[in-house]
């Protein structure tokens, strides 16, 4: 991801001035630099910290480490852009939260699917009233084939690695959540045994609006990433469909037969990833709130481990039972 | 044809009454009266145009036997619903038309086609103005597999036998045609070159409210029977997809796979069958002019007939070439 | 649906004689019978049971009179067509299919979307085996508006009354249903709140085979009567997706406009009333298992008792705590 | 159409190294060159000319200088990348075609929608032979508005400058045209009467193949920039529908809204220029044949040409009319 927000940093948002790399393995840090014409590469974060000149850091390192860096970066007081999930516990992302909150830093989440073209749409759709009071969310989000099992090992499971961005979606759409209902199998993948994941889910919302909502993930769709979803409403219905490779339709005695939609997922969000850092990049610039918030970011992982409380324990869970004052993670 | 409006007429339109059937062949028309519990059947037509209590006929012979059927019937005072082509000849066709006028009887020709519900929706969107002057009518018409020979040799040949719905169905959208330019190729068939038929055409249309029509034609669409048209216009489109055998959408790792279109004009008509048959009862009972009249019928053949002339001389042919003084068709 | 059935019979399943009507209301089944030339109508169906001719009885009464009517049926020993839900009450479907299964007889029950072309091809698909193992199932089934408070009173509810369909449905793709996890919310029709009745639901399945599903409904779909479904499977998907009124689309500077879905069940199921009815006679004349079974009828009205549990629950319930010998429904 | 080739020769194109931008207007070569970083700017081409470590020259300035343009860069050992039409009028066009033959360097022409992703899947699709002989083809590109009077007064007119790329679309998927014949018409905008040129036409192609070709235009597709085009074979159909500006589909009462269409071409083919682009430097480096020759960038002006003199002349025109030993162009 880091080498992704570099080149659109530098190919893409020419309103930002990217002034260095940081990377623990210098040489993959300097060979991206050479070839898009950085001057500055460190092994140390610490150094760039110290330099007064720099505004803003975006953190893409491995999700254990977000939230020292963030707290340091904080500190520093330069804006942060940080990726999801802000980390995988959450005493730690309440720790870095205090620290980002006291130091008046702006804090934006990689939750890069709210600046999807289609997705921003529906949510005006929805937002507009023009059809109605929500009822009923669905939101299936599908990857075409499972991660490498060391990832997978860190990740915090399909819950806090896959569905998160569903959550934060899902609070997108229609705001916050009250309780979660999560059944997860393993239907494809027996070798996630070993590590406690799944490879299948389908999670159950309750909204505080009334609303329902209902996602469903799988590891394998051998069709493509599969990204679609639909907001039923009391006058309507707001929808988005798949993208596609291309928009050719083949027709022989079979039937008909159109193309694959996209197998990648930085290729589906491709320009997603551009406009988050351009917002950001406005929001430092223009002092305003960033769209997806370190709250955003705390309450997807919050999320994430009522569903995974939800499959252990067989009951829906409440969000509240993860309040601040009842912090309790599942270990 | 006869059959499936004997059919229709019997289970779909009861507020007709069907009386008898005539087939020269009489154990033909026999089994299906057997069959339906109609009671009279004769070989000869002309016994039933002496029945008074016969309000109507349906003429659906051969095309050969049309016109001096109609004036028979015509004579006799009998309103008429006959199959199109009314006859191949122009001469046959205004000497028929010229008789019915003289008896005062109804006249409706069956172009099935302009019953279609989506036909329909098109002709009002366009009929209405709201999205405009007319601009560009375009139709796709073809058929799955080439009619037996046999048939062929008959038919009057592609645009007097498949066309003609096209040349209809552009009079029905967008009123007069004033000149046809026509392309015919052998591409699929080569048996046809015997009877001098084609199995592909193009056909370029000058309406007289100055928009522009073009119709494709074939007599081998594997995938089924193409059966498409759109009508632009200077504020936006209508446009009348095909219909699809079921609506399942199957992924895997080439794509997705939807279902064919019909494969048989029967099974994607059959509601036009029973609406055409339901509307001339109407027309009858109510003595309200046909939607389909003498004229339409007429007016389908004259195209035809140009199209010909069109392709054997290379060159855009003037309908007005055959005017009613200036009727010569090709021999 | 009686009249529906009666229609159907008369002039879309001529393998069948229907001989005679009966209803309470001998005006209504009059009426009817003159209008479809059926000769006896009978307002006590005990009359009809004594006719030694009858092989088959078709029970489209209210469900509170099925039960007792099937008994009463099957002791005559005739074949049995009945309606869904078989009762609302497990004691009495109970009672009444060991009555069936003591005589003999044959009994379908109308689970018409069985019969429906495009759930079936999916059924088919995935029966296969070609798209590999079902991993999700997902089921959108969504009434234009709210039925008659009359109607609502003594249905049994949501559960009972409208995604019966639906568990049947589930259990006809992906068979043994183990476990439901449902939420029902009023958020379109506050009058339900005297009645104890829900407007919306989401309900969460466990299958026997390690599937998971989902079911949606809504009693207020202002575009139509929404009715989708898919089978994720470990190689590919398979989905069904809504039939349209027509097939025109409407372009103009606002975007693309495709017309509205049918608005009535009635419009959406017709062939497979007549479908139903087919196969049922078929079954009889060939002395073969009815597609649609009593015990099918059981388990769907399990389900719905389980959702209705769930709701109240709120917890996911074990289809076994309705097991024959643990057949508390909840009053 | 230079500062677009301009930025996405910097931006995506890091293979190339432009080392200068030419323009009369000397200042806004100079803004561009100061935005994007490039060191040289001139007003008089003629200078780079000389500059030996310069290899290839995209010339995209008004038509009118292409050919004298492309004539001194040739002489000066340069290969050259050229904006369509090559010229208006064939005598020029075939003049510097001589001359870029003699000092054999590079020409590629540019039509970029040669390029695009799905317009190429069906070129390959129609080539590979899976879905047999080509038939039918059917082009149908429309503008979203007429461009400026001042710009039209010397495009050539409608077939020179618009159906141009649907000529080299035609021969691109099926090969050489032997006939035009075209209907051209002011529907639309009265205001070309003056200018003597059309806003709708229809053009019908006959292919050296045997198949039919149909192209329709206009210049006011209120609902967007529509480019579809389908070949239609003797064992399939493919077919390349529009792209869409987002997947959202709203239902409501009055049915389904998609989105609309791109309604720029620069938005609908922004990758299509990129690609062209890239292909041009690989053909230069690797002393490969250009995509789209010289010959290319002929035929489509004659073709053009070709439907102007149908239109006069309301006659099919051979395209051996305007063979090199008979190159009357029209005035």
């Amino acid at each position: 991801m880091g080498s992704v927000h570099v080149r659109n940093l530098v190919q893409q948002v020419p309103e930002a001035n990217l002034v260095a790399i940081c990377d623990i393995r210098l040489e993959v840090a300097q060979k991206l630099a050479d070839e898009l014409g950085i001057e500055r590469v460190v092994a140390d974060y610490n150094e760039l910290l110290q330099d007064e000149s720099i505004e803003a850091v975006l953190i893409a390192t491995s999700t254990d480490t977000h939230a020292f860096i963030m707290k340091d970066v904080a500190n520093a007081g330069k804006h942060i852009f940080c990726e999801k999930p802000l980390a995988l516990d959450l005493a730690s992302i309440d720790d870095a939260l205090a620290v980002v909150e006291k130091a008046g830093v702006k804090l934006q989440v990689g939750f890069n699917r709210r600046f999807d073209k289609s997705f921003q749409r529906v949510h005006k759709i929805v937002d507009s009233g023009e059809i109605g009071r929500p009822c009923i969310l669905r939101i299936t989000s599908r990857d075409p084939e499972l991660p490498a099992m060391e990832f997978l090992r860190v990740s915090g499971g399909m819950f806090l690695d896959m569905t998160i961005h569903d959550f934060d979606m899902a609070r997108f759409l229609l705001g916050d959540i009250e309780e979660v209902y999560a059944i997860g199998k393993i239907l494809v993948s027996p070798e996630l045994h070993e590590i406690g994941d799944v490879d299948t889910d389908v999670v159950t919302l309750k909204f505080a609006n009334g609303a329902i909502g209902t996602i469903d993930n799988s590891r394998q769709a051998v069709y493509g990433y599969d990204q679609r979803l639909e907001v039923f409403c009391s006058n309507g219905i707001a929808m988005a469909a798949n993208e596609s490779e291309d928009t050719v339709i083949k027709g022989n005695p079979e039937g008909f037969h159109t193309s694959r939609i996209p197998h990648f997922f930085m290729n589906r969000y491709a320009p997603c990833y551009i406009e988050e850092i351009r917002q950001f990049i406005a929001c430092v610039r223009e002092d305003k709130p960033t769209p997806t918030t370190g709250e955003d970011g705390r309450l997807a992982v919050v999320l994430g481990h009522a569903a995974w409380r939800s499959v252990y324990e067989n009951r829906p869970v409440k969000v509240s039972e993860f309040s601040p004052t009842n912090n309790g993670s599942i270990d």
